[in-house]
């Protein structure tokens, strides 16, 4: 099976070669089919890496994990490397060059000297961003034109630009000013119904349409970019500076890869996982980050401990509530969870914000309360006719109660904190909200059976 | 502030309504606005339903709870509503059918009778699919043409087809043949270069190029739909049938909405919340399906105090262990989260399969091995020294290594085996993992300490 897999990798990539492929090779199978056989054999590898031509090559560098991407800058040769980025497109380029930058800061300088002036122009351009500005994700290859021009003239550019490869996937005219300032987006779609012989300022003029488009200013957060493109439906953006000069666009194939990106990140570090180190794949980056979580988890875990501790003469005596008290804890956390789950998310996809914070808190404290009194209700029988001790039943549903309202209660004002604050309201909130259940269970627990039981 | 979200919300509906608004409301914005004024005052909510144009009526329509929606068919008129569904295109008819369906399947059927023939003859091709084939998120306005047409012919076409308003966002022309058996697809941006005499076989004979297009077939499962438009950065795609005949299109924007629904529901899954309950947004849904999985953790915390109870003599002797075994099993279900969630990702991502089970597997069982080696010997150390027990420490040290690994275990081996099985790894893995490590943790370490201590 591991000989097939190679196999498979092995014909994929021949074919692609060859150009005899049927179905066309995304940069992800290639980058995936190249994984497999550094696997199995460093000598084939370095066969393909040679064999394959610089811009499938570059596309597949891109899908890379770090320590393969260190591979290809070592074994490829500087020109192959450098001619397949100049083939990219800017935001690619950008992107690629970073990535390249996080291994080797100096062998990203050799390869972006190499690139024409144009290329380190656009590539300059998009990486003096943030990763969260929307900047950071435009690509500077745009179809443009004076509103004076003619629709024909507009095309014959179109004609050039597609024949020098320079541009991919056009939808939309953008129309700018003398200054470059944008005035206005028309789909092509729109444009190729009328007569080519007319102006673009004609055409705007008989559509009756003003075909304002929804732009993306350069240092936006790119949440607000994506949010736009989902309430709007739209395919592709147009970024602008603060003086309303174009930039360049941003695509819906980026926006795609935002939002999945995001979900994953989310995820992740609700369950105290890192991103980017998973991404790494190598067991020892994913373990590091991992562990770092787990001390943190540790140590909280010894906080709970030390308040059992303050009880151990309680426990020694009724030894049932050692037997009880992870009830009181996991109900809680897991109620707590649900809470902090659903705010986090609704926070990400802007569907409440900090100022919804009261009835969004009360929504959540109510639905804590009311499953808190139904399961407390439930295991106060449950725990009353299993030891049958008086009052050990009231005990635990009165501490069920506290705790399962609280962790609604903190569910939602953790995150909603973070969020006010600045910080991703995912990253350490599980723990901190755990932290809390925990102790608050096991507190309010023994600390009403040593009141109410001793 | 509650009075100043009602005169916002009244103040941009007015504008709309006047058609005064410098920028565009979207439907989510409609909905969102409706919704602030239902909270304060019905009546002026009904004045609006009335005021509000049928089309967006429809659309904010589709992003409605139920019990909005139901207030809208409730409310307005059938003749208001069959117009604004009739504006809709194919694909947000049939959801929004769909929708009414649920509340009120006589009404949904009603509204469907008044719609015209060839729109009933669309709803009807998309809604026979399941939620999960590629068919159900098709639109079946399209614009195609034969090869032998020439490109005026079809350009023409278009042009009376968006002047009635037939169809929208068009970025390709399709190719068919006599029997509508999808040929090629080739991108506005393509033909717009070209003479518009020409036929379109002469422009693609002309391009060198095959302009085949990566197609979605109808049945196929919408999963694989998504990974398609991320590798190959598509902005829409064709759907055919088994036979080759085109049967409609799915675009980025269709894309984008389920890729978000996607990573909510498993977020909200792994958390032990319904993603659907939860956009109902009223306390009562939300409360009953949470309630819901509290009650299964409820059970699985009842087996795990059965578990502690077998140990109840141990305890009474050594109180310190107690103490401590929360650690343990707190551990356990942490580490186990951490490969859970990176497996359910991975999975949905279509990063790994069941196949690879081997290899993953091994790469998180050794993260848990060497992070449990790690954790244990740390907490071995804090525990001698907390309580002076010889042999404490080694307890609480074996058994972290082992609850740890088989969390890494378990972690993995479960999401594998639901994907397996068929059922989505993120639905109740993470009460079913927590339930292993929780029994693991408590079993192990009061087994051993039984052995070891007493």
């Amino acid at each position: 099976m591991e000989t097939q897999e190679l196999e498979t990798a092995k014909e994929q990539l021949d074919s692609h070669i060859d150009d005899t492929l049927k179905d066309e090779l995304s940069s992800v199978d290639l980058a995936e089919h190249l994984k497999t056989i550094k696997k199995h054999d460093e000598t084939q590898f370095a066969k393909y890496l040679k064999e394959l031509d610089p811009e499938s090559l570059a596309n597949a560098a891109l899908e890379m994990p770090d320590h393969m991407l260190e591979d290809v800058i070592e074994i490829v040769p500087k020109d192959k490397i450098t001619q397949g980025i100049s083939e990219l497109e800017s935001d690619d380029q950008a992107e690629l060059l970073d990535n390249i930058s996080d291994i080797d800061e100096n062998k990203a300088k050799e390869f972006f000297e190499e690139l024409d002036e144009k290329d380190r122009a656009d590539i300059l351009k998009i990486a003096k961003y943030d990763e969260d500005e929307a900047g950071a994700y435009m690509q500077t290859e745009i179809f443009s034109a004076k509103g004076s021009e003619t629709l024909k003239s507009a095309i014959d550019r179109l004609k050039i630009l597609k024949e020098k490869e320079e541009i991919e996937n056009v939808f939309q005219l953008f129309i700018v000013d003398e200054k470059n300032h944008l005035k206005s987006a028309i789909a092509l779609s729109d444009l190729i119904i009328y007569d080519f012989s007319l102006t673009l300022n004609e055409i705007i003029e008989k559509s009756n349409y003003d075909y304002k488009p929804h732009v993306a200013i350069d240092t936006e957060n790119v949440n607000d970019v994506i949010q736009d493109f989902d309430e709007f439906d739209l395919n592709v953006m147009p970024v602008i500076d603060a003086n309303g000069v174009l930039l360049g666009r941003i695509t819906s194939d980026d926006i795609h890869d935002l939002i999945e990106d995001r979900a994953t990140e989310q995820l992740y570090n609700l369950a105290g996982v890192n991103d980017e180190a998973e991404e790494e794949e190598t067991v020892v980056k994913s373990g590091k980050a991992r562990a770092a979580w787990l001390f943190v988890n540790l140590c909280t875990a010894i906080i709970s401990s030390i308040i059992i501790g303050f009880f151990d003469k309680t426990i020694e005596s009724v030894v049932a509530l050692a037997i009880l008290m992870p009830i009181v804890a996991s109900m809680g956390g897991n109620t707590g969870t649900q809470a902090l789950t659903v705010t986090v998310r609704r926070l990400a996809l802007g569907e409440i914000e900090f100022k919804d914070k009261k009835r969004v808190l009360f929504r959540e404290v109510a639905i804590a309360l009311v499953n808190g009194m139904i399961f407390a209700t439930l295991m106060g029988i449950v725990a009353y006719f299993w030891f049958h001790i008086p009052l050990l039943g009231f005990v635990i549903a009165a501490s069920m109660i506290i705790n399962l309202t609280l962790a609604g209660f903190f569910g939602t004002v953790i995150p909603l904190t973070l969020k006010k604050l600045g910080i991703d309201p995912a990253v350490g909130s599980s723990v901190v909200l755990t932290t809390f259940t925990d102790i608050i269970g096991f507190f309010s627990f023994l600390g009403l059976a040593t009141w109410v039981l001793l």
